[in-house]
Formats: C-alpha cells, structure tokens, sequence
C-alpha cells in the first residue's frame, strides 16, 4: 500500500501550524511558560478507533522545532482502545504546545476517517466484496483522506478526474445513448485508463455491456436489482453498487455478489476521532 | 457578520480545482462531450438543512471559466428543505461538470457545519447562551470552517493562538499556579487582548476570580457546578462551558446561566449536507 | 481530447514571464518605445510543422496586458507552412515586446514536440500502432508536454508513478520473480488502475502471461522477437514495443502488430519549432 | 563561473518531484519492493558527452528521502564515455525507484545542453570567438539551462529583458531610427547597463557605430558581410554574429573575427543526453 | 513576550536571498573568489541602537549554506555601542558573501525599529504610559516589525482587521452615531474581542463611554482636553492617545496620564541601524 | 524609464491585503458598515513631497473588489503640496475601508522614498552627478523601492548580486590584489557585464585603472582625495562616491566631478510620506 512521503504533506503542514500561529505566535504559551522549559507529552486516544497519520502528526511538531524527539508506541492501522498511548514527545515545552492544536486536528481526523472505513470494512468481512471512497473529500486533503482510507482497510477509487473514466448520468445523456458515450471514449482516452458506466436499470445495464465497459456502477439499485445485476455481468465486468448504503445495509450489498461497495461518507462525514496530548509533568 | 472576500478564498479554490483535474484533466468530460455544448445545471439540496458557501461554490465554477453565468436561488444562512432548488449554473457543459465536484464539495462541507451549528442554537435559543466554536477544524480550512459556524447562528471563539490567551491546564500546571501564569500574561500581552483561564474545579475558578481574568473557561463541570460557578462569577467574568457537550444535554448546559457552550464538533465531526448538481437538458 | 484548462498553465506563464522580466523590467522598450504607442504583430511560423500551444502562447500576452486583443488564424493541431501567420496580436507595443519571448519559447516548445511527434505517427499511419509517449519529460511541464503529443497525434501513456503501474526491471529484480511481482500488485492496487509490465526476452513475457497482466512492455527486441511476442500474447493483453525505436526503424517495429509504440524522444529532444513575431508598422 | 546554491533550485525539484508522484504516489514500487527494502543504484551514462546537473540530479533523491547517501564519480563539466559510472545512490529502494525519473530527467536535459554547447565549442576553440547562448530557452528553466551552457564551455548572454539592453528590429523601427533609439536608451538606463543593438546591414552598423553602443548584433549576415563589419568595428565595440549558424558553418563565423557567436539552439532544441539509473542487487 | 518561530519568518528570507542572487546568482564572488575558500566574518554595529533581529539575520546565512557556523555575541533586546561584535559567521567565504546583504539589511530594519522604539520608552519610562505601535508597517513585514517593537519595548496593538475592534471616525459617520456603531459592533464580534473607538473631542468621548466601550482612542488631542479626556474616563476604560506625537512631545502626553500612546512612525518612518560585516582574514 | 507591470506586484498586493484581514476578515466594518453602502474617498497628501506607487495602491482597492472605481488626480513623478487630493475611490464602503491601510502604506513608503530622493537630486541639480540608489532595501520590496528611486530622478545601480560586478573591499583581500581579481572577473562574467571595484585610496585607484575596469567606487573619501581621483581617471572609467554622504555634504562631494553618488539611506532610512484617506459622506 502507497505510503506518503513527508515531501507531499510537509507544505500543508507548515501552512496549518501558520493558520494556528498567525503573525503574534502563540501568546498564551510565550507568556507563560519559560522560555528552556522541557517537557514530556503523550498523544493519546481518547475513545476506540483506528489510528491514522501518527507520523504525520508527529512530524507537526518538528516542523515547528526540529529539536523535538518522538517515538511511536503504535502505528498507521493499528486498532487502539480508549486512553491508549499512541506517542511521546519531548523538548520545549513552548514548542509543543505550539503545535499540538494543529497535530491533533490532523491526527483526529485521518484517524476518525480510517475508523470509519474500518467499522464498513468488518461489516463485509466475509464477503469478497471491497469497501472503496470517492471523490467526496475535503477539498486539498484528498491525498491524506484517501491514505486514511487505505489505512481503514478499504480501497480507493480514482483520485480525480484525471486517472480513469466514469460516465456519469450527465454524461450519458449528453452523449445521447450509452453506446456512443463508450465509443467516444475508446478513441480518445489511452490504453492505460479504465471506463466505468454509471446505470441505474438493468435496460441501462445491458446497453453498457453490450458497448464494451470495463466496471459498471450500480447506482441507487435494489437489493433485487443488484442480485440481477451481478448476475447478468457474469464476471465479465467489475461492478460496484453505490447510493444509499450505511452500515445497516452494508451486508446485504455485499452479499449480492458485487465485487466494490463505494460510501462518500467515509470521507465526507466520518466524525473525527477523539485524540489529545497530555503534558507530563 | 463577517463576509469572506474573495481574495481570501479563491486560492484555496484554483487549488482545489487542479487536485480534481490533475495533470490529464476531465478525460470523461473531454471524451464524450463536445466542445462547445452548452448547458445549465441546477445545485440541489437533497436533505433539510443551512445552506452556507453557496457564493464560494458558484465561483468555483466561474474560477475554471469565467464565461460561465451563475444565479442564486437563495442565500447563506437560508434554510432550505430537501430538493430544492440553491442555484442555476449556465454555460459550457464540459466546465460545470469538472468544477461540480470541487464545487459540491465545499458546500456539502459548509452547509454541514452550518447545520450542524443551526440545530445546536435552535436547542438553547430561550437562553442567553451563546454557541461558539473551537480551534478543532479542518487544517487549512478554518477561516471558512469559522464563517460557516458563523452563518449557523454560532459565534466564533478565538482564530488561532495568536489572538486572544486561553490557559489550559498544561500551562498553569507549568507555571505552578493560576495566579503566577495570570501575572505573567498581564505584564506580556497589549492592551487589545482578553484573557481566558480554564477551570477544572470551583477552587480553580475561585483562584481565577481572585487573580483578575476575563473569561472563565468551566470544563468538564457538573450541571451542578456550572450553576455554582455562575453564581461564584456574579457577571464579573464571561463564563464558557466545555466538555462533553452534546444535542441531549446541551440545554440544562444552557439553563446554568453559562454564557457560552463551546463545542468540537461543530467542526470536527459534522456530517456533510447533501447537496448535488442536475444537468438540466 | 482533453483540453488544458487556463487554470492549469496561467500560474506557470505568470512564473515565466517573471522570469523574463525580473525587478527591472524590459529596459529596452521602457526606453525606445513610448508608453502609449499601439500596434499589432504577426506570430509566424519559419518552417513547416504542427502547431500546438498558440492559445497559450497568445494567453502569455493578456497575463501581462489585459487590454492586448488577439486573433487566431489556425488552431491546435494544424500542419502550417513556412512563414505562415499563425495569429494577430494587438495593443500596446511595449507590452507586446516585453512578452514576446516568453510566448515564443512556450510556442516553439509545445510545437516543436507536436510536429515531431506528428512525424512519427505519419510512419505508422498504415499500422494500427498507437504512437506513445513517455515520462521523459521536462521537469514541470509534463502536463504541456503530454498535451502537445496528443495534438500531434500520439497517446498518452502514465502521466506519473501515480496513475497506472508499470513493473520495471529493477522492481521485478527486487520483487524476486514476476509471479511475485504481480501478485503483491494485485493486492495493494485500486480497480481502476490497470497493470503493466516490462519484458526483455520471450521467456518473461511467458511469465507475465502466466501471472496476468494488462498490458507487457517489451523491451530492446529484435523485430523477429517483437513478433514472435505479439503471437504469443494472441490479444489477450495489449503490447507495446520500446527501446532503440527511431524514424527509420519505426514502421518495421509497427509491422510487427504490436499495440503501442513508445518514444521517449518525443519529449526530451524534439527541437523546437521555429516561430518569431513580427510588428506591422 | 558561478555556481547555483540549492536554495535556487530545491523548489523546483520539489514541485517535479510532485509532478512524477500525484496523489496516490508510486503504486508500482508500494506494492512489489518491501518498505523496508535497502539497495545501491549507479546513475550511468548511455552515451558520450559533458556532464550538467549531477548535484543537482543526486539532491533529488534526498529531498525525497534525507537518508538517502550518494557519491559522486564525476562532477559537473566532466567529459564522460557510454556505460560510465556517474554516481552511486544508496539507501531505501522505494525511494530511490521514486525518485529516479525526475533526478534522470533534470540531469539528461541539463547534459544534453552542455554537450551541445561544448560541440559548438570545441568547432571555434582555435579562434577568439566565444559561443554564447540566447533567452530562448525553457520557462522557468532558464537559470537551470543557462548554467549547462557555462558547463558546456558557452558564455551567457543576458538572462532577461532586466539586465542588459538589446534594441532589435521592432524597437529600432518604432523608434525612427537607430540614433534617436540609442539616445532614448542612454537618458533611460543606469550606469551598469550595457547596450547593444540588431544590425542586419552595414550601413546600420555605421548608424550605429556612430550613435556610440557597446555592443553589435550582427543578424544574418553573409561571411563577407561580417568580416567587413568586424574592420569596420576596428575593436571599439564587441561584435556579436548570429542567425542560421550550425555546426558546419560555425568555424566559418568565427573565422570572421567576431568576438561573439549566439546559438538558440543551445537551449531550445539540444537533444537530451542519455542517462540511466541501475539498481545493483 | 512571544517570539517568532522560524517557521513564520524562513520563507520570506529564503525569498530575499533568492531577490538578491537572481538567476545569474553572486557572479563577483564566484569569479573572485576560491571555490572552497574558509573565512570567518563579523557582523557589527556602526552606530548605538537596540539590536533586533539578530536570530534572523544568522538564519539567513544557515538558509544559504547549511555548513555555516554562527555564533551570538548579544541577543536581540541588548543596547549596543557602535563597533561592537554582535556575532561571527563562519565558512565557506562565497556563501558568507552572497548572503551578507539580504542577512544585513533585515537586521538593519528590525535594529532600527527597535532603536526608534526604544528612545520613545526611554522618554516615558516615569510614566505609566505604554508605548504602542499601529499597522502603519511594511506590507508584508507586519509580524517581524511588531516583533522588533516589542523588543524595544513597546507593546503591540492590533496586528490587523481582525484582531480587534476600532471604530475610526469613518466608520462612525457612515453609522450615523457613535452608539449605533458601538451597537452593532456588540451584536456582531465575538466574546474575546475588544472595542476601540476613536473619538476626537470630548462630547465623543462622553457619547462613548455612554454606548459602553473597552478604550478610547482620543485623537489629536490638545495635552489640556486629553488631561480631561482621562479624568472622564475615570479608570473604566483604556486611553489611548495618538496624533501629531514625536520625541519632544511625548513625555508631555504621557503626564496627562493616558494608558497608551501610539506612534505610527516606530514603524513607517523609523532609520535603519548602521550595521555591516567583516570578514576576518 | 521602466514602469512594473501589474504582474510584478499584484501577489505582493494581495499577501499584503491578507496579512491584514487575517482569517476572521474587517470585523469593525463587517459590524458598523451596511453591506450595501456605496460611497467616495479621496487619498489625500498630508505633506508636500513627489508621489510614487499611486497606481499600485489604487489596484490594491481593486484586488480586493474589482466593481471599485478610481481615478488619478495625479500621477508618480508629480510633486504635491500638503491636503491635495491624488485619487478618488468609489464603491462598496466596507471594501473601501478594508483595503485602505494596505494601499495607504505602499503608497507611503515608496512616496517617501522618491521624496527623499528628489531632495536628494535637487541638492546637485546643476551638477554632472547623478544620485543612486544601493541594495540596502527592504527584503522582497527591492522591485518597488528602486522603481521608487527612478520616479524620484535618481538612477538605480544594480539590482542584485546578478547584474553587474562589484568587488568590494572582502573580495578584494580575498583575492589577494586588486590586479588578480579584475583578471579573475574578466575570465569569468560574460560580455554584457560591466565590471566596478571599490577603492578607498588613491593607491588603490590606480591599480584598479591599471587592471581595467568600467567603474570605480570612491568609499570614503575626503573632499580633496574625491578631487584627486576624478582627475587621474580622466573620463576613462566612470567615477562613484558613496560612504558618509548626507543632504549637507552632497553638493561638495558633486562638485568634485564624480559621475554617481550613491545613497543606501534613500531606501534604507526614507520616512514615509503623510497620505490618508477621507470618506465624503
């Protein structure tokens, strides 16, 4: 699985502890704590979750301060209970009460995130199908958020709008008939790009197969449809169902044989997790 | 109210736009509409709620073309039932539908915090406590996260750590007591600055009051408690609740006399409002 | 075809006609041409070949001057003469000077590469061949150089590490064994993400047939092994031929019936495009 | 000569670092090397020719990942033989794989120019004449392409509209005449600027010899028309040939007694050179 | 007293040295002097003054050249003597001397500032009054001026529009009454802001301290009605007295026994301190 | 003389407008100011002096809101007397007020600098001298304050390390003599480079006439040795005073015939001139 490198997260780091900073610094801290005063602080977990973006939230800290030390007691996909000591950092004390605002707000919400896509993820367990997110996230964090996903042990789907073709309802009926929206794409995307179809019946369905489509997405089906659906693919295509899907219905999704499960909320609603930093004194 | 200026957000926007195209573009888009179809399309409320961000989104898409030609149906700060309709997007089909995404995004994200924030005032609106916000937000995105707690009814607390004091318990802890870290901000910070303390135990507001602040943040108190430190406070000190706060407790918070509820996860964990776009064809 | 975006190149054009001017400026027409004096000026081509980026070229004018009009009198992708006018650029001349040669550079580069690549496709138009190009690019302007291959003809292969994998020798040597390599691909990788991998003898390409992949990237083969291969693979995946491939040896490559022939040379040495201005007086 | 400190070029390998990487990073490499997976890799040359950009080429790796170790075999302005050893690059093989288009990519393009400029070089070594380069090189490259040409044996000439007046045709032709231009100049600039003016006869040359300028373009002119221009310069201003001159007819040029000989195609068309990078399992 | 964070200030000086070595870089010191040649240097001061910035200034140096040694001989807040040793650089001479003006010149400005201010303390030092600075700053300078106004002993009033309330005398025409104003403002801020609001005669002053303000700013006041001007206020509210005030007035307006008194020009108009680098050979 | 194109300063612009709005925006206005109210405000000359930079503080309006009208009463270069009125603005009065302090000290600033170089020239306005500037600038305002020098009638000197060639006493002791580091230039910086070294005896002076150079710089010199020097260059290479230089002495020093006196207190110490801005209600 694609591990960030600090290149592609260190900037909207830098500009978070700035957000935080702004042009007077940190007037609390400066007043009134001495200036060589060193401490100790755990990161913990307050409540169950996934953790997610530890070392980036770790890294918070030594973008502010490069003289602070940090060890990890747990890591990116570990599952940890309430209270948990995910971290330790040390050094100034100035420095890391600075930071620990912007670390946590990073760590809480990567990690409320794989969490999320943890829970839809165990739901499924024992079906082939795969838990995957969309295009459904924060605007400029969607490399973090689709980290966290993978993190919660789901899939991601395309990036943007940029690494495969998924033709939408819009699309579709611009194009006039499933059939010449598909050839229109063949001869103008590259041999290294995928199309999947949006459909909604299963009339749309056969027309998507019968123009040649590499995943179809069922949107907003039945039960019964889906079952359908899947039937009439034959494994020839992928198929993913997606539209109005929560962890009640989950397993019913999944157990009509679809290989993909797509839910926007894991990225666009999953509460952050509950992480704070305390001073050891 | 503040409004945001353009200047303060259209940045955050053209980068948002390029995240979604990346490199090879809107390849769906490209592929399968011609060049010069125009359209409009409708931005739609799926669910009730306080719609927030809805100029910021439409300049999203006037951001990637300027030809395009936007119309508000409603305002920010409106509340709007599901399906209706927010506002009509006209022109080039290929632009609007590869700046819906980034465009969706941030509206779904603001109108959820806004709603969320709208719900939590609608509990306490025949008390005089105020709601208000924490530096618990998205990084990157807390001057609109802000705006959007704004436009739900909330008020906003401090910006950052730059404009205002608020001791925690790690600083007083590292200063030794409530009294010498009050000193010490009194004779460090200008004349423009309200200081905050926050207080565990009615001793420690007892300390507070003694020592001179302007505010009391109360965290993790008992409603009965938060009755005594209301009427320990007598209106010499704003008094602010914190801790543990949620839609069922809230108003026996209120009922205290508190005059502010902070609360996390108007931010952190709001779920996004669902908002989508319809081509009109 | 996907179409670049203003917002995708206009900060990059800003950047470059920075570049041009520094802090003080164009001293020269500062000096020699009064400040209110109006003209119009000719791009023109000086050799034959296929345009590409005149949009942009023409964009680089009314960054600097948003009152300079301009006028195409070809497009993208059209094969022009010598000396042939291109497009009219009017308005003040000062502003047209001092921007002149940052829109030639990005013109004669994005044509010089198109025209090229043109070339190329003209050897296989017989074939059904696909000419592609590589990652080879210059630094920061791949999304430009990737465009101006589509406008003379060819494909886009990756436009990065990011959007389609590619085993190379060096993984597969690593990995152990391409079975193993494949399989680990299978198992981290997104579904909509398509699996390429290269191969240097008819033994590997075995391998890879063996393991499943999308795509086999042979690589250095003689014309006698590059059909031999192209049997083998019988299309059940698409081939593409690379490594020593030059206009002379092109067609017998593509006789060879592989899918896909890629060029590194397409973007690391096309030379430019011979392109000047010229002012009417 | 002067030498670029990383300060001048660290963002934009950052940036092409980026580039190659996107949002979902290297795939390839993620998925088939262990994370944890140590190796060396020799960056080799394919083909002869004059090194460029080595260091810079070899800090990429470690902007990627600082644990990175590299060495140098050669350095900058060395003459190197195909299959030579460059440099040797050690550490994590992820990393290394990441990075090594991009370090390839800057140091091939930035060789391909030195060697260029030292073939243009080594035709004119017996003669005065120095090669010197023109502004028409890659936006926002310039500083990069203008130090390969150093590297190549070449001299810069100005690197902007900022720091050197040229009045050409279409300053010369708004102006009236070359008199009334150079006199504009004079009261116009400061007293470290120098100025040289485009003559394409030699009765312009006396105009301008006679306005007092400190250096002449002499465009396009025949051999015959260029040694009459160099006697009539008789030494009081530096004589500067270009236009249509290649490497056949370069020695020719020089042979006129020019002091300076201006290429564009040092920059803008120079064919990368071939550089590999090879991972020594 | 809060200090600045590198993180909050590198940007800008890499920014700087990148002004000062252009693309072309330092070509004296790169012809003149040997590649690896070691020196040490001295930064001193010419002149008398509070040193400011001196952190800073050494960054700048490191920033170019991280093998740079620097040590403190004084520390920002000390009063100096002219020709006195502030700190030594050592290293690699080129890059001692390619930074030497960008490090000089913003130690220069934040010395010169802190001088200014530190005269006008000196002037009320028997006084209560504080002196404080306004936004009257550089563009773009705001946080490391305010900063060196805190080093000289100033206090800092609003960093900007959004840190506190001051209702200037437009503002209070438009709204038709200074307690309309005041309203509206206590409708709209947050609890951690504090209002200001400037009033010129002493019937606004009575009107303010009516609507209920947190200070006044009592404009261009005689030293009679600002005597006034603070017997009415009585201690309720903050004064603040700013207008037409300079070294020989200030101790007069400081005996009426105001709170604050404001000085534009620490910041706008305030002389560089006299500070240079030796190189030591 | 060279005017910046708005592509030169408008990110400056806007930095700056947001260093002043922060993330919480104009709270004072957003509270006081209806959100529709349209009014006019001049910007007014408090003092006499020479405006600079009146344009660029007009766009500043028009970066924040581009429906703002403005129109020049004057223009940079003119010189005004105290209480004229420079501008109109027209428009949205929040916009207006939001904006005023941003435009208001760019305005400011480089008014006073081209003030304090007027008075500088007027000093030795029937002298051959003319007055330049320094690189004792503002850090990343160099653009605008040398801009400010030209409309102030002195000339500018070079603009960074890149664009001409000093030898300085440090480089000078470095290389050993005077003669070695002229010959070490020549062999180094390309032809459109001029060559100045500093001398501060006449000692030195002949060697650096001796070893060839374009200009020389006289730092520090007595009235008598400026004298001296001017006579033994004889109008062969251009003459420079600076070091110690003020509005008193600047008339002598010019009538020893030297070509340039340069000032670093035109840019380092210029007070800022009195502009403001007045609401017509």
């Amino acid at each position: 699985m694609s591990i960030l490198y600090p290149i592609q997260y260190e900037d909207f780091l830098r500009q978070a502890l700035q957000e935080d900073l702004g042009d007077a610094g940190d007037i609390t801290s400066a007043a009134v704590i001495p200036a060589d005063f060193e401490t100790e602080a755990f990161l913990l977990s307050r409540t169950d979750g996934r953790i997610c973006g530890l070392d980036i939230a770790l890294s918070t800290f030594k973008l502010l301060d490069p003289h602070i030390k940090t060890q990890l007691y747990c890591a990116d996909g570990d599952d940890v209970t309430a209270n948990q000591k995910l971290a330790v950092v040390q050094g100034n004390a100035r420095s890391i009460l600075s930071a620990e605002r912007t670390a946590l707000n990073i760590l809480a919400r990567l990690s409320g995130i794989a969490s999320t896509t943890a829970q839809a993820v165990a739901q499924v367990k024992d079906c082939k199908a795969q838990v995957v997110c969309t295009r459904k996230t924060t605007p400029n964090l969607r490399k973090l958020e689709k980290y966290a996903v993978r993190i919660g042990g789901g899939k991601n789907h395309r990036f943007g709008l940029y690494d495969g073709v998924l033709i939408k309802d819009n699309h579709r009926e611009i194009a006039g008939s499933i059939d010449l929206a598909v050839k229109r794409v063949r001869q103008s995307v590259g041999h290294m790009v995928k199309l999947e179809i949006e459909v909604d019946t299963l009339e749309q369905l056969d027309a998507a197969l019968a123009a040649g489509v590499d995943l179809v997405l069922l949107d907003n089906m039945s039960i019964a449809d889906l079952k359908q659906a899947v039937q009439r693919c034959q494994g020839r295509v992928i198929t993913e169902a997606s539209g109005g899907i929560d962890l009640k219905n989950i397993l019913a999704v999944a157990q009509t044989g679809v290989d993909l499960i797509s839910l926007g909320w894991l990225t666009h609603s999953a509460p952050a997790l509950d992480v704070s930093l305390d001073v050891n004194l």
